[in-house]
């Protein structure tokens, strides 16, 4: 199965502990095709400016993305600048450059519209609706978010989430969406607004899925050497929607696996600047990091 | 198997946004006394001033705890006032009355010192120290500490970790003990100190079982009333100690099922101010939570 996935193509700096880059190949959408692609067929949706490299053209082709969707457009493509301290778990933003990111509009080619698995990567989410007119009923529509749009366009990220069947957004984010600290009822709050499934990434210690009669919890995997974190949700997202597409089958044991895979996608991702860390990781060492993930967490019955 | 607990008796003021209690019964090694009753008998080194209330020792004595090594002293028992915000993450203290905790020291009586487990509470390391001077060759020392200690007393608390088998603390203090913002870094300097098994605590999220050569990660359990989180992290060594005493094996197969059981005991402790949860609870639910433990968890292998 294919995914269709609208997001961000960007031009990153980021410093952290260990390094500094200047920009060098980024954004959610990116992320999200790059660890996707391990699994299914992806049609992307994004937009890039006349100053986009062709060797990022060429890595995305050449790992299953399709580009007939990637506007090209006279302008800067998309800058952001960040910084991350010792702790590794709060970017803070330096500068965004929202150039040809601006005008995006989402426009989703007639070979795309048949998807049946949809991620909405975080962007505005007036496009998020948008897209979601466009497509053809999905089997399967996820959807990230931000604070920014919690805080500045609360009651249209609530309409979109209304029509999402996954919500993936990470803890700070639940708790700011449903005004409510205790995870588990932010949870049953956000299920009884439409998405059958929410999940909410925890950062270095893992990812919960809440569904409506069961929760699942996936750990964080431990690594000794954390480069750059920036982009660690949307490689979750890729994994597990990946995953999701590749099985196309969406009972509760596949979601668990697709949570693991998420999060072992995520954890390849952080242990290198921008996507290096995916650029020779073949597909077997993914599946050698899913049993140690089954390892990490396994215990006996009583 | 018995297990010697030295550490704390305490009557604690708290107030969470969920209520407010003055002078109820706290202290680490009676949170710890109480969950691992479940499991095994505790003899107990600890003392209170004269007004310490006997309902108090009687609720102790009755739940397999024997008290020849609680001291009774003139004066006032130690006092320990906090509050916490709605995150319930971190307790800022507000008072802190040591009255006849001041001067303790710590004397084992004869027939507790062949015990095979010993857990140090959080006590200064001096006296941890100390105790482990009393006691006979047994087979599983663990302990717990604090950031105080950690400030004031580096050397010392080096010194205690380096004769225990088992360290129990939480992640800000791993970080801050190791000086490595890494949790699997620390872990390693830790486990190069002397310890065999280091255990992170990770409130909300789980624990991390570090060890030689393996790691596990146990979840937090997701609550939807968490009333007052003094005392989790005793009850989790609490539920860990008196599981391995129970079973007297210290196979990794133990310490992981140990784990689920700290952090069974730890989900029922915060579920209630004091040691509430505990009065009233059967063994059969600390099992049906054990089993909740594993569908949290559970996913399927490749």
């Amino acid at each position: 199965m294919s995914i269709l996935v609208v997001g961000s193509t960007a031009l990153d700096s980021v410093e952290t502990p260990f390094g500094k880059v200047r920009d060098i190949l980024g954004g959610s959408a990116v992320y999200f095709s790059i660890a996707a692609g391990y699994f299914a067929n992806i049609n992307l949706v994004a937009c890039v400016g006349d100053d986009f490299p062709q060797e990022h053209i060429d890595f995305l082709t050449n790992r299953n993305v399709d580009i007939r969707g990637l506007q090209r457009k006279d302008g800067k493509t998309f800058r952001w600048e960040g910084r991350y301290d010792s702790n590794l778990n709060e970017a803070h933003t330096l500068d965004t450059q929202l150039n040809v990111f601006e005008e995006f509009k989402p426009v989703i080619p007639e070979e795309y519209k048949s998807c049946e698995y949809v991620f909405l990567a975080n962007i505005d989410p007036e496009l998020q609706l948008d897209v979601l007119k466009q497509v053809k009923s999905p089997k399967l529509v996820a959807c990230d978010t931000m604070n920014f749009w919690l805080e500045n366009k609360p009651d249209v990220v609530r309409k979109a989430v209304e029509k999402v069947d996954v919500l993936i957004i990470n803890e700070t984010e639940a708790r700011q969406f449903t005004s409510e600290c205790n995870l588990k009822k932010a949870a049953k709050k956000i299920i009884s607004m439409g998405p059958n499934t929410l999940i909410v990434k925890l950062g270095e210690h893992g990812a919960l899925m809440f569904r409506e009669s069961s929760i699942f919890f996936a750990p964080g995997y431990p690594l000794e050497n954390i480069l750059d974190p920036t982009g660690a949700g949307d490689s979750f997202a890729g994994g597990f929607m990946g995953y999701l597409a590749k099985t196309d089958n969406l009972k509760e044991r596949y979601l668990r696996q697709a949570v693991i895979f998420g999060s072992v996608m995520a954890s390849f991702n952080i242990e290198d600047f921008s996507l290096n860390r995916m650029r020779d990781l073949p597909y077997e060492d993914i599946e050698f990091r899913y049993k140690k993930f089954k390892e990490l967490t396994d215990f006996k019955d009583l």
